[in-house]
C-alpha cells in the first residue's frame, strides 16, 4: 500500500469510524449470525496477489459486520458494559503507527515513563497510598496471575528456582463469587485447583471473614501452607464488595498476601462517594483494576498495583545478554511474564486529559444513577424483583409473575427474546439457585431512554404471554 | 469529545500518521533522552476538567515524541526489526472503535471465526499439517507459557487439580540459546528454574541432540519426570535453527511434548526456500510464531499452533455460570489464561489480503537479501568479521582491526557511537564469549542504502580512531 493510498484510506476510515461512534445504535447489539456462518463465507486460502482496500472493505461490511456483537453500543448491558471512547480510539490509532515495544526503557522511554506517570495519577485518584506502584498488562486475568506469582515468591521458599515439588500444598482463598481468573491463576501456577478455598458468602454475596479464618486454621492444622487471599471489590455476579478491612485484619495476622480484585468496580473509586469500595485496600499487597472496563479505555488495558514492586521483579526478572543495557531504570520486561509491552498508557493519558477527573466522575455517576433508576422500576413493578443489592451500576433481577412455577425458564426466555431482538443485550447469573438477569450499565453513551426501553420490552414480553404463561416455558427449557 | 470534534481530530491524525509512515526516517531511531526526562515534564496529577486535543497533541509532540525509539523506522536493526504496515495500522484503528471482546463466540462471532480462518491460512502457508489449530495471544511469552501448561497437563497426573506438591521434579529441555520466555514459563508454572536443562549448542549455535538425549537419560535415572523439549527455529542471538527432525525423534521416543519456538523465523517459512526452518515441526505438539515480528503486523499478535486443541482446553477451560451459553462452538476464553481477547485477527486479515502471499514473500526475501549483502561487506572487509552463519535476516559480526586487544570494548563503543548518532540502531549479543553486534533486517521499508549506511558509518568510526585505537577503548570499558 503506497503512502498516498494509505492517506486516502485513513481518511475514509476516519469518516466511517466517526459515523460508527455516533450511530452504533443502528446495529443489533448481539450478533444474529449462526455459528460457522462467517467462516463459511471466507475462502480457504489467502489471495496470491494483493487486493485493493475496496475489496477488503466490501468483505468487511458484508461478511464481518453481521458477525459483530456491538460492545461499543449504548444498549450493551451484558457482562460488564465497556466503552471505547473517542480519545481512546485516536490514541490506539496513533499507538499502532508508532509500534512501540516497551520491553526495555531504551526501546521506548516515552511508553515506560508515561505508564509510570498515568498510573501514579490513577493511584492517587482512587486513594491508594504512595508505596504502591503500577504496571499495565492486557487483562485482569494476567494482573491477578502476576499478583499470585509474586505472593508465591514471597513465601521465601525460592519456588522460582526450586519449584513446587517437595513443597507442602499451598492454599489460596477467595469468595465463592470471585472471578474465574483466580481459579485459572491457581491452575497455571501449579498450586492445584483442589487447594483453592472458596469461602462462603453472606446474604449480600460478600465473603464471610469468620469462615475465611476457619478455613485458614483448618489448612494450617492439616499441614498446608496458606499463601494468599483474593478479596473482590465488585464481583462479576452481583458487584458485591467483600469486607476488605476485616479480611485485611486476618491476612495481616496470618502473614499472607492480600490481593484485591477491583477489575470492574475499582475505577468508581475516583468518585469520593464510591471510595468505600477500596477501603482497606491500602493494607493490601496488590490491587487490580481495569481501565478498559469502566474508565472508557478501548480494550485492552488492565492495571496491577503492588505495594512493593521488588516482589514482582523478584518473581520474574531475568536478563539475557541481548537485553542487557547501561541505563539504571525500570525495564518493563522485568515486571512480568510478557517480554513485549504495547504503548497502552497513551490511551489512558489521552482519556484522562480529554475528560479530566470531573468528566470521568460524571460518567461513572451517570451509570450508577441509571442502574438505580432501573432498580426502582423493578422494585415498583409487582411482577419483577431484585435479586441482589445495587451498590454500583449492575442490577440483578428477574420477572416473577404470579402462577409461574418455573421462573428460571421464564427469565431465560425473556432474555433470549430481548437479545434476539437486537435492541439490547443482557446476560445472566445464578444467585441462591435462582437464574438472575444482569443489567450492567457502563457505556458512556447510555441514556435513560435505553434503560427504560429494556424495562418496557421485558414488560411487554411478559404481558404478551399472559401473566402466568407457565406451560410454554416448560416446553422450551434449556436444561432439558 | 463530541462527534464532530472526533471527526476533525481523526482526519488530522490520519494526515499526521500518513506523514509519519512515509517519513519516520527524519527522527533519530534510538531515543536520545535521559532516564526520567519524560516523567519530569509531566504534571503530578491529571487535570480536573477536560482539555482540548490541541493541548494534548502539543504535549505529545513536545514531550513524548523525543522519548520514542522508532521501531517503525527503516534503520531500526536492533533485537528483531518489526513493521507496523499501513493496512495493519488501519485495522488497529478500526479494531479500537469496534472494541470487540471475543471471550465467547457470541460476544464476537466475527473475531472468533476470523481468527480460525486467518490462522488456517497461515498454517497452510508454512506447511503445518491440518490437525494443527491456532490461537492468537499477545506475545510469544504467553504462547510458550500455554504450550508448556498444556504439556504439564498431558503428563496425566491431573496437576491442574492436584498441583505440583507431591510430584517428582519435572524437567524441561531447551538449548543454551533458547529465548528467556522459556525460563519465565518454567518459573511461572512452578516447575522451578533448577529443572530447566539448557542443552549445549554446536559450532553453529544449534542444540546438540546427543546431549539432549544424555540429559533426559540422566534425569530419568535421577527420578525426575521429563516433560517437554523446546526447540528454537531462529534463536534471538544468532537466528540459528535447532535440528528439529533429530530432536523430534528423541521426543517421540521419550514420549515428551515438543514445542517449536519459531517466533521470529516462522513467518519466513511462507517462502518455499525457507520452509526448511520448520522441517520436523509437523511432528511437534505445538509451535509459536509472531506475525508482529516478521509478518508486518503492528504489535501485538503472537500465534500458537497446537496439534490437539483439546489438550490446551483441558489445561484451562473453566466455565462460570455467567459465561455459560447455548452455542456449541469454540469460545476463545477456553483456550488460555486470558478471559478477554482483542480483535487481533482483523489486522492479520487486512495484511494477508492487502499484500497477498506473493507480496509477503517478496518482503521476507528482501530482508534476507539485504542481510546477505551486509554479511558480504563484512566478510570482504579486512577489519570486520562474521561471528555466526547468516541463514535468514540477522547478521552477527564485529570489527576486528589488527592490534586491538579488547575487541569487546571497541565494538561496544562502535555500537554506542552509532546508536547515539540516531542514524541507525543496533543491539548486541555474546557468542563464544565475544561481544557480537547484531544487525536484524526486517522493516518493510529498509533498502540497500540503509544497510550500506550502517556499514559505512562503522567503517568511518573505525578509521577515525586509527586502525589500532586500543588505548582509548580500554579507558572506557563498560566492564570496569
Amino acid at each position: 500500500m503506497q503512502p498516498a493510498e494509505f492517506r486516502r484510506q485513513a481518511h475514509l476510515l476516519a469518516d466511517w469510524i466517526a459515523d460508527y461512534l455516533e450511530g452504533s445504535e443502528r446495529y443489533p447489539v448481539l450478533s444474529q449470525v449462526r455459528p460457522g456462518a462467517i467462516r463459511a463465507q471466507l475462502p480457504a486460502a489467502p489471495p496470491a496477489t494483493g487486493e485493493t482496500m475496496e475489496a477488503i472493505w466490501e468483505d468487511f461490511q458484508r461478511i464481518l459486520m453481521p458477525g459483530l456483537t456491538h460492545w461499543n453500543h449504548p444498549a450493551f448491558f451484558a457482562y460488564f458494559s465497556i466503552s471505547a471512547s473517542p480519545p481512546g480510539v485516536l490514541a490506539e490509532f496513533l499507538s499502532a503507527a508508532l509500534n512501540q515495544q516497551a520491553m526495555l526503557w531504551r526501546t521506548s522511554p516515552a511508553a515506560t515513563e508515561l505508564e509510570q506517570v498515568t498510573l501514579s495519577w490513577l493511584r492517587d485518584l482512587i486513594g491508594l497510598p504512595q508505596p504502591f506502584e503500577g504496571v499495565i498488562y492486557d487483562t485482569a486475568s494476567i494482573s491477578t496471575l502476576h499478583a499470585l506469582a509474586a505472593a508465591r515468591e514471597r513465601l521465601g521458599r525460592d519456588i522460582r528456582v526450586r519449584g513446587l515439588s517437595g513443597q507442602p500444598p499451598i492454599t489460596v482463598y477467595c469468595s465463592q463469587d470471585a472471578h474465574s481468573s483466580v481459579d485459572k491463576a491457581v491452575l497455571l501456577l501449579g498450586l492445584g485447583h483442589d487447594w483453592l478455598r472458596k469461602i462462603p458468602i453472606d446474604e449480600s454475596f460478600r465473603m464471610r471473614p469468620d469462615l475465611l479464618q476457619e478455613a485458614i486454621d483448618r489448612d494450617r492444622a492439616a499441614g498446608c501452607l496458606p499463601m494468599a487471599v483474593v478479596a473482590t471489590a465488585g464481583t462479576t455476579s452481583t458487584s458485591s464488595v467483600d469486607p476488605i478491612p476485616a479480611v485485611a485484619d486476618i491476612v495481616r495476622r496470618e502473614g499472607l498476601w492480600l490481593h484485591v480484585d477491583a477489575a470492574y468496580a475499582g475505577p468508581a473509586a475516583i468518585c469520593p462517594e464510591y471510595r468505600w469500595i477500596v477501603e482497606g485496600a491500602e493494607r493490601a499487597d496488590s490491587l487490580t483494576l481495569n481501565p478498559h472496563k469502566w474508565l472508557f479505555v478501548p480494550f485492552d488495558l488492565s492495571v496491577l498495583y503492588v505495594r512493593d514492586l521488588h516482589t514482582l521483579k523478584a518473581a520474574f526478572s531475568l536478563i539475557p545478554e541481548y537485553l542487557r543495557t547501561e541505563e539504571e531504570t525500570l525495564n518493563l520486561m522485568d515486571t512480568g511474564i510478557q517480554l513485549g509491552r504495547r504503548f497502552r498508557s497513551l490511551k489512558l493519558w489521552f482519556i484522562m486529559r480529554s475528560y479530566g477527573v470531573e468528566g470521568l466522575q460524571a460518567m461513572i455517576r451517570q451509570a450508577c444513577q441509571l442502574a438505580r433508576h432501573f432498580a426502582r422500576r423493578v422494585e415498583e413493578h409487582p411482577h419483577f424483583e431484585l435479586l441482589a443489592p445495587v451498590p454500583l451500576s449492575l442490577v440483578c433481577f428477574r420477572a416473577c409473575p404470579p402462577g409461574v412455577v418455573d421462573l428460571d425458564t421464564l427469565n431465560e426466555e425473556l432474555m433470549r427474546t430481548l437479545n434476539t431482538s437486537g435492541e439490547a443485550f443482557l446476560s445472566h447469573t445464578r444467585l441462591d439457585g435462582k437464574l438472575a438477569l444482569r443489567l450492567a450499565v457502563g457505556h458512556m453513551s447510555t441514556r435513560r431512554q435505553h434503560i427504560d426501553r429494556v424495562f418496557e420490552l421485558l414488560e411487554g414480553y411478559l404481558a404478551a404471554r399472559g401473566n402466568s404463561g407457565s406451560h410454554s416455558t416448560q416446553q422450551r427449557s434449556l436444561s432439558q
